[in-house]
């Protein structure tokens, strides 16, 4: 459960109505259906022109791992390596393979899988790190679709006060109405602003941060399975994958504040 | 065929025209002859200024893979790359020659004729890919029309605005036609941004996308009919060549929701 | 003759001008001095600020370039070569001395030299890959100074703006002449943001198009001249280069339709 | 300390305020809470949306870099490693392990340490590659979240002079006090674009700035680290060192002028 | 001397000034305390908190270079070099170290050095490519700079204008004053528009455009210390540094309009 996400999203909603109400406003003048008509309409099909229907249908998985994906921890990625390595040079390659079942990642398993079947060095790194760019590929698709929403919006929210001006200019008959006919012109600015920076773009660099700890574990886990295959020593593995981590996330006591690659940027 | 790009369209146009007539506006307000001269014509012939006759004689051709090309099944490929890896092992690689002409793809055609000539594998590689690369940038070509069409639009629009008030500011003699003018001028505008952001841009990047599709497809030709001609097993070479796909897309029993290197962003 | 720069500038006036009258302005209130004098006047100066007198220079040979240059057809550069591959095969590499002289392009008269003198291959492609790279170069500086033209015109246009606003609000005695006075101060606006588009950003994309076909005219010119210093079959030679073009570019008689590297988008 | 990013912070802020106060303004009429709930509380909620919790928890650390991080004068680090370059070649390299534990530096105690191990010459500088690599990171994703912040403030500033402008449109009942009501709306967007300008954008740059002399320092420890281990002469050392630095900063007499790779333009 | 630098930008503030002379302004309305206190302190302030003391105070170097720099006519440097390999082989490579005090460049005197102490020539290639990729770096932190500035002065414009308005609006008991006031907020705008995009954007891109003829110089330099090194033919040197240049530039008496790497554009 990615806990900022969803939190942040309320917060933003939250600072910009509250300050609405605080200023006196009345919380409904915000809500109109044909500002959202064109701006998330709009946006829609925008996006349905630039996008096959096969990514499409991806948006709700996409979406999913914006709100709720944990990346696994590495250090536990690192502890799985060590086992396995322990075991492949007590008992022999050929031991791993009853593991092998009892892991959920295909991309893990795939690649204990090769080592197991005895595959040339060369060809499991090739095999593993062509599939990991291809996952890599696939997330940014993912990304993707939501940096065009984000830079679609605010355009629409423009097309969409516009056209509301242009309806209000064309009838000044009741010059009364035209402060509350501009104000209503002026929400889809706000929609289409609104969607993009508080939700479309942000959750398209959520998206890129979430990729980016999986990719890492994955080289992670293609580092560790050629380590095994190249028979070395498990306690030389752990070192030498630790590497990969910031420095305060190379213990386990600490694991609340453990990170992939995180932002620590300590003088170490 | 397909057919997001045209519905994408039409729900755009509908999703806008909707709301204005909702809003209470006469449809025929939106239309205005001077603003689409200013700006579609202005477009174009910047376009004209920056693209060579040449390119600008494809549009019509390039327009046609945004609203109805459909990529092929990769898995289809795979198969009948396992077909020939099956025939070549069977009945040697000359057995491929009368194979040839039962391709419409010039590029798989050239790569067999290739292998079936004795050409060297590096060089077929070598030729293979400079072909590739050469498709590509035309390809990139097609897709930067669009996108240069996407950048003039909406300055276009500025420009049809700017002459719009230019002309009714010179000419305030009669107060009450003043927001009628304005309005018009607005439609320029809205012309600039709305073609640029429901249709230009977006077909340019559908344009990339079918780019990366067919690109993709050609790799796994590349890749295999090396493999061919290197005498490969089929049954690894099938296997080999799923790694470019995504891994929902790897079996036949789930055609609907297959994609070429998809967005599902599952954990392998 | 590119018959498209002109074409393409006098079809964008035409309709931005026809437009304007259409709509019953007068195209004399499009006339400004000191709006010109401030967007051509500024943009010029800001590019005598950014780039060397040596290459302010260069300006008139450029655009003489966008508006009249067309590439030589390399069927026609691949047909020579070949022509020189037999003569090679046939004589023998010094025959080759008396040909330099019919060509114009000193490119391919250095290339051809350097192989008649018998520098090592090595070399002979370092050297020429070097002046490529170095064209390559030139031509982009080319571009790039009406690309920086392009984005110093809009901002000049704003700073034109201003300053009529600044001088209109200062004086408000006579408010009748307020209209026109704004009126007066977009005419800075109209200028710097249609000349960028109408003129410096296609220009600097045409020549950034003229440059790739002639890097790529170049490239086969240094693969043609290492292929007959290698004693390669002329035939072969004319295939391998072929690769080179687009597949609707290399038979003759499409020569109309012929094109470097285009844009047509079809499957191979 | 850095002095120069709190010093900047508050001639920015003074300059702002002060010619505000000059013009006759009323300080005061500057401070806004819903404002600043608007441009402040939703810039954190995209930031939220858009950055994991780890990163968040790292902000504070972070902005204690920019304010007040000097990075170590590299040429103090070239004498460190020639004194150990010394006691390398006359004492050998064990004599190295008692003074690891003298140094700050993880980095560098690692490297050492490494050396000491008689890790091989090639492990050492791939595993001091990979940990500058993910050291390198960290520091840009530090220097990203002031980036993103920066551009998420004025488009949160635009929404709150947007709601501003939508609530005084829809009350136009009372028109004296329209323009205090838009003067309010418009402190929104001076929020936003202050803090983007002055404060956000500005550290972002400074934290790049520090890392590249960082990652510097850190090179200058790998090359002088693997140098010492192939037992190379401290003379040569130092002179080979100092290539990295920028001419004026290679004399400890200029000291304070002195620089990491800094700005100076002169001829060599 | 650069004599476009300065005439550009008197040229830039003449056509501005001028045209608003000749619409009938006071000149001095351009001239307001507070704008500039905000446009150019705000431009400094961001400066400040953005990069570090060492690099603000090259700011009066690189400006120097920007107005008065010329660089070295490279047919000179190769003359130069021509020299010193006719020394070279006629009385060997040790005769050069007397010349080496001649020369000013230090970068030349290090690499002539290099050579004549025997360093290997991969180590000489090497420690001049390092110290020139840092040469590179150094000017780079130049120019942006000047880039930053021309980011941060239309922002600080705009912030000035917009607490002008908020000044102006917030006071609305004089109607009179209104246009006059509104005129000196928009100065603000015309501030940092024009220093932007007549000063600080221009200065950094001749900056560049300086950089790269002296890294153009030092690869010739490199190159040629190299080849000296290697015992080449004098001659053979000239003709192979010459493909540095221009085909315009490669004989003397063309001089006024030599160029390093310059635009002219034509076929070869």
């Amino acid at each position: 459960m990615d806990i900022t996400t969803i939190l942040g999203l309320i917060l933003g909603v939250g600072f910009l109505g509250g300050a609405f109400v605080m200023e006196g406003g009345h919380i409904t003048s915000l809500f109109q259906i044909t500002a959202a008509m064109i701006v998330f309409g709009g946006t829609f099909a925008a996006l349905m022109v630039s996008t096959p229907m096969e990514q499409l249908k991806q948006i709700p998985k996409i979406l999913k791992i914006a709100f709720t994906h944990k990346s696994r921890d590495p250090l536990e990625v690192i502890d799985e390596l060590v086992i396995l390595a322990t075991i492949a040079r007590r008992e022999g390659i050929l031991a791993l393979e009853e593991k092998i079942d009892t892991y959920d990642d295909e991309f893990f398993k795939n690649g204990v899988r090769l080592v197991v079947d005895g595959v040339d060095p060369e060809l499991v790194r090739s095999i593993m790190e062509t599939e990991l760019s291809f996952i890599e590929e696939r997330h940014n698709k993912g990304a993707q679709i939501f940096e065009q929403m984000g830079g679609f919006a605010p355009t629409m929210g423009i097309i969409g006060t516009v056209m509301g001006l242009v309806h209000v200019l064309s009838n000044l008959e009741d010059a009364a109405k035209l402060g509350p006919a501009i104000a209503l012109a002026f929400i889809a600015t706000l929609y289409g602003v609104a969607s993009a920076n508080l939700a479309w773009l942000p959750i398209a660099n959520k998206l890129k941060v979430r990729s980016k700890q999986e990719v890492l574990i994955r080289e992670l886990m293609i580092e560790g399975i050629l380590s095994i295959q190249a028979g070395e020593n498990p306690n030389i593995l752990a070192q030498k994958l630790k590497v990969f981590l910031a420095p305060t996330s190379r213990t386990k006591n600490e694991a609340a504040e453990r990170e992939v690659g995180g932002t620590n940027v300590e003088t170490a």
